[in-house]
């Protein structure tokens, strides 16, 4: 294991007490724990300093012992017999907003033990942040919402367990990303003024705690590490996408962007990093509600179309017959349409070159992607009018986020070496297309890098030795937020990116050739 | 206050959260109280993080913290308003096997609010520390102690707190010094071990907690400090006492003594400390079971005899009919018997000289020291030989404990400044006395110092800022402990010691003196 790991198991050997050397029991074995780990404190609960007498009399003064290393001290987790065959294990926890994932590590070598994923028992409340957050203003709202987290994670925890043959007493350490106001509902804290200027949570700096006193029941004295947050638009999730991408450890800028309901975006190197946050997701994920949004099965997530015919070709998920379109999917759409006349470069819709696939209802334009006959659901699937201009607005407001953070430290985009793009949109998403609508910036494609759930695997990180309390402490500290709110060159540049790919198309060369040819 | 004190209590100002300043709340007040307090990590629980945000709106962001300065970081105790009424109060605890003494202190002036005394409920167990754990290795054993002196806590802090008008939730603090099984049966450590070769407590470095978890109702986030122990018969009430005399501050060397049913010594400076410990209290304390042994009202504890017609003078506590005799005035009664003639160096009772005070009973001869229509038993008070031979048991081993100890660092008598006499033995003993009998080494009688509860004075001084945690940590590090068990060199001098004032009278030139005018 690493130098820099939060759980340490440590076997050592007692000489047993003696008339020549009568230190006490604890004092023993705290005293070889110091020496071993070269640390000035460790320390005990009360609950298991008191049965360390009889356990090195168990086991003869021969011990293997379960440490979580804090920022300020060592603590001293469980004593056991060295030959004690249980696993100590450690649990990741990605809190999302609608899906929370598990993952349960084996903190001897880092394997994975077992992975599970629910969705937010909190949806029963609310689909989304703002709900949640008006329903913990209510009587109890809070509690409520706090209850709801609390089983579904102790449920879910002891089930991924069972199948992994082990049980929530061997799980040692807890670490868990979400964004800030699931973390507020999370650990019971008022989510009511992080949407209410001047936008601000209870906490940032998360730190510590007993995973029991937070209602989390594995091992009693297990601890828990909660992913700070820079501030009520850039959470824990977000912190723990940067440990795992390594920006922070790196000589060289680089650039992430963690796409959901919001963009979430840092710049930065070893030396600084800046971030921000704002609303650009909504036709990504949630606007095309009559298609569907989440990626799932028999879900498009790629399209052609034949420069020939104007035929369309799809890829769906598990190869299902299609029933909707996820983010990615509307993006190659929107790529594909405007490649081949059929959107112009305002997203309008081009009757000419849509021809039959044009239909008219309630005074609005909308395409048929699928037709009846061959989607899943027996309906055609269609983008309205209404749709694509939400499209437009989302990928207009990316890339006067990402315009607007690079601006703001001096950089050009080619001064990114790296553009790491997070989360389930980070995985399916064709850089290309959305080069081609302007979404993102015209830079060569293998800058681009997919990390996947990196608030897992910053959790994850954390637990097994990749990452620390204190590198994540230093992240935290040298990031500076950028209200996007309140700035009006953000706003310029917004209007600016209305157009496919840009008013300035000079600035998407890649996407202006393949025209010109 | 001072600058090594415990508890802290700061005012704040902090600016309210702004668009241009939207740091979280609690992350404010943490950030104003590091700097006021030049420290680097504050600590909060949930519990009270959770109510941050409401307190800061309540007292429009201008408040008072309470805090506790731990050895490794600060924790921020409570919030209140700045112009809140309530007294912050301590509570130091003697804890006696025999009597618990509670005072509570004001801490921001370090005042006492009030103190109360009552006996160890564990008396009903048993009246020593060797009954306690004898029943302690029974089945519950251990829990129906523990239970029995948090109950007597609980009990008289409350009636404590209703007699000064405040409430146990206005303790923020707690200090607590006692010997190492005491603490061990209040910590719920098993004491099993102390008593058996070779003679080891569960933890001797006792460190912080909190109250509740201790099973001690205060406030819910009240910090208690344990005195350490240097080992299982040097306990953290000598540990206070050191604290308290400032044996440990002072460049020249001078030596503590408390006597109760063990007699514990330190001797040393601000260098370096050599404590040892070794039985030697039986006859002052508990040996003259027939005359009862506490001091209390009616008990003599001063004697004089008349030189000319050898008549008893007495002084009783409270000036009551005499009903018995304490440790002090066994010593000063064997003092003055030695001077007159009436008893010989052997500690032999001298019939010529005693005339009709001595009778004989069942083999043994017995002095009358107050005639049944004298005492208050309405029977006369007597000591038996058997009396006085335990006695000059307890003085023999006492001489040679401080011998063995002062020797043992190549000092004589001579070298020490100072002899600090702790406890109530302490509080009633004539030093002449002693010395006349050889109980204690023949210096200046300026000297000696009596220094009362030093238990109960170090356990105030964490708390009131003269004394700091890291200062009992040093005390605790710079202690060596000397096994007088083990040692031969203790033994021959004790044979030495069992004379009046000592086998070398030249070691007591003032004692020889009056008896050679």
């Amino acid at each position: 294991m690493m130098k820099d790991q939060s759980l340490w198991i440590r076997k050592v050997s007692l000489s047993p007490p003696s008339l020549k050397d009568n230190t006490a029991d604890v004092d023993r074995l705290v005293h070889a724990l110091k020496t071993e780990l070269e640390t000035r404190t460790i320390e005990i609960d009360l609950p298991l300093a008191r049965r360390i007498p009889h356990l090195l009399r168990i086991f003869e003064y021969e011990v293997a012992c379960i440490l979580f290393r804090g920022s300020e001290s060592w603590h001293l987790l469980s004593v056991k017999s060295p030959s004690d065959p249980r696993i100590t294990a450690g649990l990741a926890v990605d809190l999302g907003t609608t899906r929370v994932v598990l993952r349960l590590l084996n903190l001897l070598n880092g394997s994975v033990l077992g992975e599970t994923a629910f969705d937010n028992p909190q949806i029963e409340i609310g689909p989304d942040i703002l709900a949640r957050i008006h329903f913990s203003d209510m009587d109890k709202g809070l509690e409520k919402l706090n209850a709801l987290i609390l089983g579904g994670l102790n449920e879910h925890i002891q089930r991924l367990c069972a199948e992994s043959g082990l049980e929530p007493g061997d799980i040692y350490a807890l670490s868990l990303a979400g964004n800030t106001t699931m973390t507020h509902l999370f650990m019971g804290l008022d989510p009511h003024w992080i949407i209410r200027e001047p936008y601000i949570p209870v906490m940032n700096r998360m730190g510590l705690y007993l995973a029991e006193d937070l209602g989390i029941h594995i091992h009693p004295r297990a601890r828990a590490i909660i992913f700070p947050n820079v501030g009520s638009y850039f959470g824990g999730d977000l912190m723990a996408g940067i440990l795992y991408s390594g920006l922070n450890r790196r000589e060289e800028t680089a650039i992430l962007v963690d796409v959901g309901t919001n963009a979430e975006v840092v710049v930065g190197n070893k030396n600084w990093m800046i971030a921000c946050a704002g609303a650009a997701g909504p036709a990504l994920e949630g606007g095309m509600s009559r298609m569907g949004m989440m990626a799932g099965p028999g879900v498009i997530d790629r399209v052609e179309i034949d420069p020939a015919n104007l035929g369309f070709r799809f890829h769906t998920i598990n190869d299902q017959r299609p029933r909707g379109i996820c983010g990615s999917g509307v993006i190659d759409l929107a790529a594909q349409l405007f490649q081949k006349g059929m959107m112009d470069i305002r997203g309008r819709l081009v009757p000419a070159r849509c021809g039959n696939r044009l239909v008219e209802e309630n005074d609005m334009r909308h395409l048929v992607v699928v037709s009846a006959e061959d989607s899943a659901t027996g309906k055609d699937l269609r983008v309205s009018q209404a749709d694509l201009d939400s499209l437009i607005r989302s990928k207009a407001a990316m890339y006067s986020i990402l315009e607007t953070i690079t601006m703001a430290v001096g950089l050009n985009f080619n001064d990114l070496t790296t553009f790491y793009v997070a989360g389930t949109f980070g995985s399916f998403i064709n850089p290309a297309s959305a080069i081609t609508i302007g979404m993102i910036p015209d830079l060569p494609l293998e800058r681009y890098e997919s990390i996947g759930n990196s608030s897992l695997e910053g959790a994850t990180m954390i637990l097994t030795g990749k990452g620390g309390l204190q590198e994540m402490d230093e992240i935290r500290n040298g990031i500076t937020y950028m209200e996007l709110n309140v700035n009006q060159d953000f706003m310029n540049r917004f209007s600016a990116a209305k157009f496919l790919p840009h008013t300035d198309p000079f600035r998407f060369p890649s996407v202006l050739k393949p025209l010109g040819t």
